[in-house]
């Protein structure tokens, strides 16, 4: 494990709204981090974002970043105060770095820290390189017989698992997943894990919910989008069938239609628990939620879901997660990869980076 | 307690949009069911609406219907398969009756029973006359220490004690009251009492908020709807202080700018519960309550409140309730009562019909 | 589907600890119940004890009692106030019923009814006869897929899915289930539906631990009574590893032992939930659980549970349930069924008596 | 604020059972911590006990110790790396402090790490001393309108607010609480705060029931210890009324009778929640509890709860907490400050050794 024996070559993102390689230097361990050669990234919709518009709310591209969150790597180096890593050491890599000073951290909502510097987030930079500095508490070992493309799966399913813990289903609850995307599926395979049944799952394409399908959830709904949202709601309800009607629906498109259908689709007294990111501003059927007693739960990121995503990965529970990767690429080839993710003949799920 | 000794007067609401007084039969008295000669009942905003639009939601007034549904009386026939009341008991009114067959009165969730019969709400008739049949599961004793007017603020209080079962104020929590109507102040007061330290109010109109604080709430906001919601976040947490911005609002006026203001005045991590009922579609900020898990917690109507709010209202925890109540008017004056309500010269808070 | 047309044969306790057949008038149906012919009813531990020892805690064999409370079967008839079931309709029996009139009630938690009747409870008759009269709000329909066998399985998995609703395991919640009879067998399959993992399981007997192993639960602990509870801590530790230390023990056994020694298993902050019945006064290690924030959590019976463990049966999301009964009986024989029960060499899981 | 400007005078506890005064050297500042000097501590039973007995369960006096850990102060020094603190700074000293690394404190439950260093608890130095080093996170600001008698009071304040997070009354839940010594009253004034009404306490002591009398608690019982549990359970449920069976018992005796009579007392699925602490080994009515669904949680220290308890004190939400405090002392009197503890005729609740 020798020390910047490659060059460091890295995925930059520009605010002109495109993307280049650009060598960095091998980076300074600190005391409390550890240096990660990152053998496995994967391509998040965030990144195309960031790179197609240049932002995500009110956080912008200002300076060139590297981009990068979903990793995981082998330990080169670690920092002086670290007891509980070694080099040689596989890790996954949990890309927000909480204050453990705030309110927010010592109660345990860390994910909400405002001193939080998230991996590929401006300003801080990401982990699309080959050699990457993380602070040794955000870094968790990955057992042997679990693989570094795994390892770095770890990080959308913690987004599901966080979902799930934000509004856990009990034993035997119907659950609506909205959007077939690797965050949707990822929700529904934690619902699933969690006790939801049945499982009922829509997208506007089909070759995701066929995707839905091998998974073995068998409630697939293609949504036609000139239904009405009450029109929604009732497929929804025909398809999962009377006493079966959702409690929860895992919203993960963000598109305003289905936000509002799945409202209809809920039972009385249900959850919608919004995971997708859409428009900053939505029309809402507040009066119908009300009457209903329909509430709307927000997710945001995640929060003490690393170890057990690891264990439930590594022992199969989800059954085979790493479905969700259709294609992978050398880190040399990263922009191919990125432009793998935006073309849509691709049927792309998840696109990872790899490094040996 | 002689039956009928007195004309069975009524107040009617018609779909022209006017009310009128009518005299009724005297109810006969199901097996089940107890007839109450009611002697205080409240005027609350959705007789208001039934009157002046005709509908509430998809809930219009195709008939001629007799309004109300916060009262209480004095029992003077229970019906044969009763056993735990007799003739003279007093008893404050618990209008929703559900069906305890369907699943959501079997999980304790009776206020979502999609059987509910609920007094004044078409197409059921409701307890503005003198003599009123009532199922007896539905009447709750009240203490010789309670006054008529008393048992008939228990709805209210009802309506502010569910909600904040539907979101519990932890011991200490910092809570925004929106709106300082009956339904705002009887919120502020059962959060005061469940635990919610400060508690700030808002209105538009000074003389409720001087209401507020004549219970005992410091900080109240003068709502200038010009403000951004940013503003107005602002503004409330500024009043509440550093270390106290809210962590639950109590939505009570139903205002779309309300609601967005809530919304950013609200730590992150806080939960919105929505009491208020206003226009059936509103703009939400989506995006900024996922970036900041701010959810949005919806409150209809009641459950298991009645007991409790009788002994906390009896006991004055929640110090002198009665306050709320600013007018009062003998039945055969209902019509009058009702056009208080709508004078704003007589800011009126709770208008109540009361008969010897 | 004619009325009476064999005997109605039943299984009687009496309080001479002795059990015995004798036919009993067919039922009469009383308004609001419906008249099942029952084809499976499975022996439970309880029918044991009445029979061995006269009484349960308080509960005394004081006069000759029909037996059983497990069952499933076909509608004969129906009262005049049912609407929702008609001849032939195929039912699972929930044997508890609750007046939904008291404040447990009408909070949703009916299992803690004081007015129940719990059939094969003193002093109310059993469902162990062919015809049996049963109020319809306690019936629940079985799908044409699944057995008779199946049916009567719901009342103990709805024992352990009452549990789990007590003590729900969050998603990938290790835990530990102690006793491997029928009631830790199903407590382990509802766990792991519900998001356990892993699951580890206890007993004495090395057969009930490879029933455990062929539901697919890897980690099974066969208890030296011996150990220490320190020592059975760290067995349970050291089995499920680093990192997994149990958060909940569903203590199925009621062996002071079993409970003590979970105490020492648990992870700090962990709960222990108590299902399994034993000697009424038990010694606790107070202080250990102070320090070390254990609850114990105990459950009793079940509410609303007989909708989703039918689906949840029906759907195969516990694997192969079935395999629970170990042994099948006629109605005649039912004598022959009790004493397999009690043959310890018959090694017998679930026993279950059907009825063509 | 010089430093060192009089001598550093602290408390020792000896493992033979003596109590002493030796003076030790001004501490060295970490960069992480602050030097307080500390102007107000109280005497905790714990004290007491490590003084009689030599330990408190597991946790021996090996060495000599300063006790201590009921304290506020003022700040006169702040280590390089503090940020939030200034010298002159009034704050109140949280003494458990935890790791921020493991699983426990990740999480939010900071109180169960394994790791902590408890001021005053073996083999951890406490704050009966002039001048202590503590690190800045475990210090908080007390407002200017605040003593620092008061700052001294947030730690039991802080247990009992730990304890009613752990089982959290709902809004006019009848309350029972065992023992109306410092941590009963504090736990009765959370309760009650937290909505609890009404609540009921015990003691064996006529004066100390005198004192909740004063804090506004109406429901007193003086326990006889020859009452059967049973009869305990009566008394209580008589004293409280029918409606009015407690939900929550918060037990802070740790006698017992205590524990064992309040399972009784108990309404049927309440939950017992243990504060007190006693012998290792009791005999717990563990059918009587499952055939009621009680349950037991307990509750050690604190998390989270400084700000809070802060604001609610300085706030007068307790009403005069102060009225705990009967006895103070100069820091030089520390051994007679002790003495009183110990003396029965001197009816202390609360001592507190002072300096200027
Ligand atoms: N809350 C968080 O912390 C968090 C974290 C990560 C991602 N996200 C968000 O989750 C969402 C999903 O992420 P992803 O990576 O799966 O995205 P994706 O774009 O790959 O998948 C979204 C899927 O939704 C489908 N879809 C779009 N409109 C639909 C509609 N009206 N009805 C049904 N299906 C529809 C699309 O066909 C697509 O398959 C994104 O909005 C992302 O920003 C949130
Ligand atoms: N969810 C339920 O079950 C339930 C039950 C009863 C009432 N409600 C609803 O609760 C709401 C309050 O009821 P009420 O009887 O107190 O009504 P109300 O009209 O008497 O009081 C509303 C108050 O809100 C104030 N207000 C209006 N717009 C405002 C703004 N933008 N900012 C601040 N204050 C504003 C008004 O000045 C008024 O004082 C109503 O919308 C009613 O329909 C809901
Ligand atoms: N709480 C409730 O509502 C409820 C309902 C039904 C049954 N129960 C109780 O649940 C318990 C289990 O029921 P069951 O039908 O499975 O009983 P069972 O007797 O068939 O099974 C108990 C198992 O525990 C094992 N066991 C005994 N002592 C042990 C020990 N020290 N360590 C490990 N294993 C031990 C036995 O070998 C046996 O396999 C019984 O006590 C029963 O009374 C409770
Ligand atoms: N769980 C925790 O984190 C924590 C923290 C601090 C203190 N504690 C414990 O809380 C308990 C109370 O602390 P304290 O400082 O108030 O102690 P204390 O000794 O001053 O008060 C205990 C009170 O209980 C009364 N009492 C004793 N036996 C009784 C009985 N059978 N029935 C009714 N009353 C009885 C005594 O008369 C006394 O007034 C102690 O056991 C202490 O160890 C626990
Ligand atoms: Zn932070
Ligand atoms: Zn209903
Ligand atoms: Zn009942
Ligand atoms: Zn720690």
């Amino acid at each position: 494990f020798q020390r910047g024996e490659k060059p460091n070559v890295a995925l930059w993102v520009r605010k002109d709204n495109s993307i280049y390689m650009r060598e960095i230097p091998y980076p300074t361990c600190a005391p409390d981090a550890c240096v990660v050669h990152i053998k496995a990234t994967g391509i998040c919709g965030s990144e195309i974002h960031f790179w197609k518009t240049g932002r995500i709310g009110d956080c912008k591209v200002d300076h060139d970043l590297v981009l990068g969150h979903e990793s995981a790597g082998i330990i080169l180096e670690v920092g002086s105060n670290v007891t509980n890593f070694k080099a040689g050491d596989r890790v996954s890599v949990e890309p927000g770095v909480a204050c453990f000073e705030c309110k927010q951290c010592i109660s345990g909502r860390y994910n909400l820290c405002p001193k939080v510097a998230f991996s590929g987030t401006p300003p801080t930079h990401g982990t699309m390189s080959r050699y990457v500095a993380h602070p040794a508490r955000f870094l968790h070992k990955i057992p042997e017989t679990m693989t570094y493309a795994e390892g770095a799966l770890v990080e959308p399913l913690s987004v599901a698992a966080g979902a799930v813990a934000r509004a856990s289903p009990k034993l035997g609850q119907p659950v609506l997943v909205c959007g077939a995307g690797p965050i949707g599926l990822a929700a529904a395979l934690c619902a699933r894990a969690a006790g939801a049944h049945p499982v009922c799952i829509t997208d506007l394409d089909e070759h995701r919910l066929a995707q839905a399908k091998s998974f073995g959830f068998e409630h697939t709904v293609k949504v036609d989008l000139k239904w009405t949202r009450e029109e929604f709601g009732q497929v929804i309800r025909d398809k999962m069938g009377e006493g079966c009607h959702p409690e929860i629906a895992f919203e993960c498109t963000g598109a305003q239609s289905s936000i509002a259908g799945s409202i209809y689709a809920l039972i009385d007294g249900g959850t919608l628990l919004q995971v997708g990111c859409g428009k900053p501003e939505i029309e809402l059927p507040i009066m119908a939620m009300s009457f209903r007693e329909v509430s709307i739960v927000t997710s945001f990121r995640y929060k003490q879901t690393w170890p057990v995503v690891i264990r439930l990965l590594n022992d199969k529970v989800f059954g085979d997660a790493t479905q969700l990767i259709t294609h992978s690429f050398k880190l040399e080839e990263s922009l191919e990869a990125f432009q793998t993710c935006v073309t849509a003949s691709e049927r792309s799920i998840k696109v990872q980076i790899l490094d040996d």
